[in-house]
């Protein structure tokens, strides 16, 4: 399996840039399209380099992986600010291109999910350890935007289950690199881009905890 | 000395594991006792994990002490996901058995405190930001939680002395702690446990901070 | 200019402990002078510290400067209890010699942003990132105290431009350092000053962020 770049560890960095980039239109508009508040261009950015890089940064921190990664080179937030000028051109015209976002950021929750297995991995962490440093990874760029806007965090509440499949894909790393950690890899982005359509196509919807029915799922057409 | 453990620096496992349970407990508590809220299985593990390992990560954070020492082994993790479950399981009956709860929450304040101070020390930190990172480990995993569920920490408003009863815990520690460090420990965790018995039958509440005399408590019968 | 201090690398101590005083001072007079809620001493005191360490904590966080500097020594918490005490003392009436805190304000931001830069420059990040750095530092520990007081923090919404102060300041900083960086300190604290008096003097306000107009300023007469 040679020919596969190692995706978590070596992520080729036009990957890693996108999927920042994707996740980084995401935040900002978050900003430019709420109809309630009127955020500026400090608030626009910082929502854009939260999502984009808010989840590394908490991956960095609890790993101990300093200066966190994504200051190290100017590329990174190169790309962010990018993100944050063709959402204040492009504006609401981009929630149109759904679809191609929907796709791009099953693609970046794969992404984050793994690099944050991989780097607790590498850190000597435990399987345990390193699948909660994934999951964290992956949403908590997202929570930082929310705790920004003074908003709960919606992954917290009866929503979309995106948490649960950046755990999948966790799992799934972590299984598949016990044999090869560049299939794990490609494993890991392909389990993210199919539970994700899955979850969406089933309208699958997390529960309300308040008993151990919690751990499945409600299906309902109208999910977003 | 020597019969007693040194409860800061090498809390007996047993003993660390069920203080980290005990909070995550009362962490994901908030979110299935919460009726306002639909908060889903991803919102209580937050909950728990924050509460249980939150003012740990704050502590580690600001000392250096990376990655974070929760992590580099299962079982906190473990202990936490068991909460998770017996909340999910047992639901609003646990907030009967309120005395042992409010018990062992003491008891967690108390050694989340003297870890907080201990680490600080052994980082060579000075005696004033010992019993800082003190406050902050034994009080920062509740204002984690309160933070995701946008909500004003109750710590920060009139309410019971819970931070004031953290600082007292760390201050004992710190001057017994000149003498012989296993005495601290058990100094600081007898304090905490009567300190917030005390301050609790005499119904203490800290006051409105608008003048000196916010130094002060007022009594209040109400006291929850 | 050997007879200027490097103000960015090795501020002299009376006035780094100034400007973390005066920061202290405000973030604890948005808990006494509000009528919304009661916030208690350790609410009073929670504010002063994030207002006067919290853009500190986040720089060493993400450059890796652990532990964090300001624990270090215990002159920067001596200050920020003064600061308590003087606000719980004097209470509203620190508001009105508001010309005084707005200019050691000016000075405060200034400081920060520099001190965030030269930090950033040191633990060899690229200039982007180190400017990324310095205006964190800058505004990171009122942003701090927003979510800890559950509001928006005001920066990111249309309001005074002390983001954008902070870039420029940082950017002043960035290019003047390559010539040299005792000048470039000098220059970076004037500029904040200057900028900051001239962005009150015209009103000037940062324009709601969703079209490339945002990029400019609005003039407010009514600005604060």
């Amino acid at each position: 399996m040679d020919f596969l770049p190692d995706l978590a560890t070596s992520t080729p960095l036009w990957l890693a840039l996108t999927t920042v980039g994707v996740n980084a239109v995401v935040g900002s508009l978050r900003a430019s399209t709420d109809d309630e508040r009127h955020w500026d261009i400090v608030g626009l950015s910082t929502f854009g380099v939260l999502m984009g890089l808010g989840g590394g940064f908490i991956r960095d921190l609890l790993v101990g992986n300093l200066p966190v990664e994504s200051l190290r080179t100017p590329w990174y937030l190169t790309t962010v600010l990018g993100a944050i000028l063709v959402v204040l051109v492009f504006g609401r015209h981009l929630a149109r291109v759904s679809i191609l976002v929907t796709t791009l950021n099953a693609l970046a929750l794969g992404l984050f999910a793994i690099s944050g297995v991989a780097y607790a991995l590498r850190a000597d962490l435990p399987v345990m350890s390193a699948m909660f440093v994934g999951v964290v990874s992956a949403v908590g760029g997202g929570v930082l935007v929310s705790v920004m806007k003074d908003e709960v965090p919606a992954i917290l509440l009866t929503s979309a289950p995106n948490a649960l499949v950046a755990l999948l894909v966790s799992g799934v790393y972590v299984a598949t690199d016990v044999w090869d950690s560049r299939v794990a890899g490609l494993a890991g982005i392909v389990t993210a881009v199919i539970a994700h359509f899955v979850a969406h196509a089933l309208g699958l919807r997390t529960r309300r905890a308040d008993s151990p029915a919690a751990l499945l799922f409600t299906r309902d057409k109208r999910d977003d």
